[in-house]
């Protein structure tokens, strides 16, 4: 891999200091049109207002009043890391701003916030509500629950947010972030405690904060944290240490177990690690561990988590669909694990799996949480929805994941701030550069204004109604007179794209594009368009056989898009649903609002009225004569949003009996 | 049905006072020989001991003593319910001295512990050992989770287990009890506290009470209960509040919902309450939910409970092998609520699904959860294990479900005193009596000494190998002179039976026996011979095509008995076992220590060491030409028995493609 070195200073999430890859910064790309630009749209005008709405609603900002007045414990509400959900807000107010470019209004939100977190920060750095008063518990007293590093792991990235995207921004934050860091440095350094959070994310926090200050302490703290875990330093719990992962070391671990969100945390955590030190070690044990889970544990949304219980992964091959955890936020760490390995990795035939992942990801689970008003939020994200949920109330806080339509928010809200946070930062996802040019790795309309080594400018622009449509419009903007590599994803699902080159002097080219990436060397002047066409048509997916729970049923995917079928869209409405199976034998269809599929009856009695009994005889049912019917499904990230519904993924397959 | 009347003092778990049916007590039923026998030897010699041991060690027998000396909440050790496992372990006792006949020292054993519990009594009659005193909650301040109801429900199940198998024993239990059960009369009446315990059991206790006493405010108290329950006077939770079955009226109910455990003990309760009180209504709406429980929230090992993480009943259809929690607790309700239905029905065509299910769950559920050697228990029966367990110390208590093989102890303790006194009553599960004869239920080697009306005696002698071989010989032991009735079950599975007579005086007469009831009506001779011949050759088994997470496997069952492939029982060990299948065409074989079946290999990697990427692709595997093996399954029951293994019930169907 061409290993490049970076500037610490790119409005972007991760920045990691060499690596094949060099992110682009939110001020460099600007998505302009289409599903995520709306997207971005409605989270700024919409979702940031709604989670500071809740946040002061819920007393979770008030908790730094109190802890500021000498007030604390009383009074304080929220759960032990309610003060993560404020500084992810933070965080997505800083992209926000960082994207937009400027706004005054926001910037005084931003600022107010900040100053209300400082003011309860104690004068060794240490800052959290829910601990160290009299009448709270020790601080660190409680690294199983506790949350205070994990908290803190999100301050940092609010700070490196913060200072990327407005360097030098005089509001207090950076300088709260690293009085803190400094404490957990000294507290946990190593003659300090020989521990580890239940909940891994500050190491990735140390770390970013440790790229962008060049402070050598939060990197090797970082490293130490991700060392110590895996030697059951915390205690014993009913789900055992795997819980958070401290069952075995992080190097010696085959693939992601437990918490689903704790897991991808503390691999991207160790990913950075990893890179600052150069340790191929670490690294290929990330990579390995991310090459299973992929196999064998996530969903074809790419969402990841098969347990309620405890959020957790399942062994290899579970992945029941009507119990798929699949937490948003677990597809936003994963997201985070993936990025980290592609900037490392580079953009070989091999590494857009983690692009092709990514997208998925974006599309199947982070798209899925919110409404489209952006106010209301799925934290688990099932595949197979049996009834109908009730509706949440706009008014009314909601358990975690009880709710099988959008709640407004929740009593452990991570969520919505962390679907804010990815939104305002979208931008930084979609395209990299290196010494010898760009690489397109999401696709929506936008512009990009970069350079790369030598100080070459590179100006495209993107057009293309993706992913509705398979066509992406790279047209270059200024002339680019030395040679330049331009690379576009072509996702693995895509077995016959092509790419045709249109040269603004009338030329045109025609490449094939295999699965991976597919580049073009050249001179380019400005005008000078490469279209590259990807297969969009629906199409039935299998599961692999040891996949036991969709054994016998197929999915329908149409490019990025995962669909599912709702009771809203069945004739006969929910109650026939268990027993229909799709007819395989029938391709699917694009239709003007989803894709068609021929559903068949399962069994005589689909009515759901009546009971056959006991369940299981020696004799297959025979199928009955009914007629076929044909039905639209919908994307995936839409279901629900026309109210309540059953639904379901994965279809069995019908077999003439 | 045939209504008959029943005194009030019968050796049996259940004596309602009128149905169509009477059941035999302990003292009438003696199980002789056989796989029951061995395990009510193992339960007397090893269980019940190993049981008191525990309580001893962990002090949740000192908790009484701290009452009684005044010294809680100081030392109170256990969780809020442990008293309730004290109750389970006497009235386990308490039916081990009936079945005994006699037992100078585990009487002694018995009354000292009586002893404790009685002098920990407040003079009210409350007795709780976790509220109610300076530093505890409030007596009945926590009606969702504290369980005080609950656990004199036990404590009357107890007393009413000890007054009929020793009526008149000065031993106080009763006493206890009526003045336990006088006070929640007085606390929870008409004019009273209006709600009900999270945890439905005291219904149960109180109705047995009523039966055994005569009292009616008892009777009326466990009604007034049952009609409570379900508007919602319990605090919602996460779960909502079908958890603890508040959702709904019992009589609105369309199948049992939320915690397992609770639901049939809730339904059990409202049996007996219907029974008594001629609610007909009442009946026929828990024999709705029985069906539609059956026919759509039941395991193939008669186990129920699909949820982990609420120990709950899924939605229809849910029924995932991987995820099963199948608490052994649950088994147990089921069979306490199936066996008031059959007694109140009687021994029509229909009601023999009752006595089905009750085997069923006896062989697959009960008889599962402990070891051979009786001091180590499943407390949840998976279906389907995925990695071997680490073996439980012998010495070290357990979370409630998380080890994959048995422990000798848990935290929360309910399923082995739960066995014990199951194991310990069996015998009253066996048979029962009409105004015309008598009914066998369940096969065992046994000897039978009762009576009908009239004072016709009735003494029979059963012989078998069942569940190993399929022939049950029924021996007249004494003249019966009038003609009588005596019937016996055939099983839903046993599609050509025979019943053949055999008279003393050479005769011989066949009758065809459709699963069901088949009955005989003559008079009888000593030494007439009926031999019940049912089939017991293995064979697949096929789910209902609705059952999402057994689409496209089939189980092997032999007779009652279900079975499961071990990984012990692989020539490659653990490692292929998620990429077998199994092959339909070759019909299942009765082996020397099981069953055989011919298994192919699923896909083209089975090794498990390497991964194939993204495993959902729009084309089938082709399936590879590997050459098919021969392997044994073991009965489910003793799963894991041989040491740490995967496991599982349902095997995938192998497709030539």
């Amino acid at each position: 891999m061409t290993m490049t070195t970076t500037t610490r200073i790119i409005a972007a999430p991760v920045v990691p200091s060499t690596g094949a890859l060099r992110p682009l910064g939110v001020d460099e790309v600007h998505i302009t049109d289409g599903f995520w630009a709306e997207r971005q749209r409605v989270n700024g005008a919409a979702t940031l207002p709604h989670i500071e709405h809740w946040l002061e609603k819920d007393g979770w900002l008030g908790n730094f009043d109190l802890a500021a007045s000498g007030a604390l414990p009383a009074g304080r509400r929220g759960r032990e890391f309610s003060d993560s959900e404020v500084y992810k807000y933070l965080e997505a107010v800083a992209w926000e701003i960082g994207r937009r470019g400027t706004d005054a209004a926001l910037e005084a939100r931003f600022r107010a916030v900040v100053d209300r977190v400082a003011a309860a920060q104690e004068s060794d750095g240490y800052l959290n509500t829910n601990f160290g008063r009299p009448g709270q518990g020790a601080r660190w007293s409680d690294l199983e629950w506790g949350h205070e590093l994990y908290c803190l792991g999100h301050l940092f990235q609010a700070a490196v947010a913060r200072e990327r995207t407005r360097p030098g921004a005089d509001d207090g934050l950076l300088a709260v972030a690293t009085r803190a860091a400094d404490l957990v440095c000294s507290v946990f350094g190593e003659s300090g405690i020989q521990s580890v959070c239940g909940h891994a994310e500050v190491e990735v926090g140390l770390a970013e904060l440790g790229r962008l200050t060049g402070e050598p302490r939060y990197l090797a703290q970082a490293a130490l944290f991700v060392d110590r875990r895996g030697h059951g330093t915390l205690a014993d719990i009913e789900w055992g240490r795997s819980y958070f992962q401290d069952h075995v070391p992080v190097r010696d671990a085959d693939a992601l177990t437990g918490h689903a969100v704790r897991a991808n945390y503390l691999a991207a955590g160790a990913a950075d690690v990893a890179v600052e030190s150069g340790d191929r070690a670490l690294l290929d044990a990330l990579r390995r561990q991310w090459d299973r889970t992929i196999a064998r544990r996530t969903y074809v949304t790419g969402g990841q988590g098969s347990h309620h219980q405890d959020e957790a992964f399942g062994d290899d091959w579970e992945l029941p669909p009507d119990r798929a955890y699949s937490e948003t936020c677990a597809g936003i760490a994963s997201i985070m694990f993936s990025w980290r390995l592609l900037l490392v990795e580079g953009a070989g035939a091999a590494d857009a799996r983690y692009a092709d992942l990514i997208e998925r990801t974006l599309f199947n689970v982070v798209a899925t949480s919110p409404s489209e008003e952006g106010t209301a939020f799925f934290y688990a994200n099932t595949l197979h929805q049996r009834r109908p949920g009730e509706p949440a109330s706009p008014d009314v806080m909601s358990p975690r994941a009880s709710s099988s339509l959008r709640a407004p928010w929740f009593e452990v809200s991570c969520c919505p701030p962390n679907v804010a946070r990815t939104f305002a930062s979208l931008a930084g996802y979609l395209a990299t550069t290196d010494d010898d040019g760009l690489q397109l790795h999401q696709y929506a309309p936008a512009s990009i204004r970069t350079h790369i080594a030598g100080g070459r400018d590179i100006a495209i622009d993107i057009a293309t109604l993706y992913p509705d449509d398979g066509t992406i419009t790279v047209t270059v903007v200024d002339d680019v007179p030395e040679p330049v590599t331009i690379a576009l994803r072509v996702p693995a699902w895509a077995a016959s794209a092509g790419l045709t080159l249109r040269g603004i002097d009338g030329s045109v080219e025609s490449l094939e594009a295999a699965p991976g990436y597919v580049s073009v060397r050249r001179a380019f002047s400005a005008g000078d368009v490469l279209e590259l066409s990807l297969p969009m048509a629906a199409h039935f997916t299998v599961p692999d056989p040891r996949i036991d729970a969709i054994r016998d049923t197929v999915a329908v995917e149409r490019g990025p898009i995962v669909y599912c079928l709702e009771s809203t869209d069945l004739p006969a409405g929910g109650d026939a649903f268990s027993g229909l199976q799709v007819d395989r034998a029938t391709q699917p269809a694009d239709g003007e609002s989803g894709v068609a599929v021929v559903l068949r009856s399962a069994s005589a009695e689909t009515s759901g009225a009546t009971d056959g009994g006991w369940p299981y005889s020696s004799t297959d049912a025979a199928a009955p004569a009914a007629a076929p019917i044909t039905v639209n499904l919908v994307p995936y990230h839409r279901w629900a949003q026309r109210g309540p519904s059953t639904m379901r993924v994965w279809l069995p397959v019908h077999h003439a009996r």
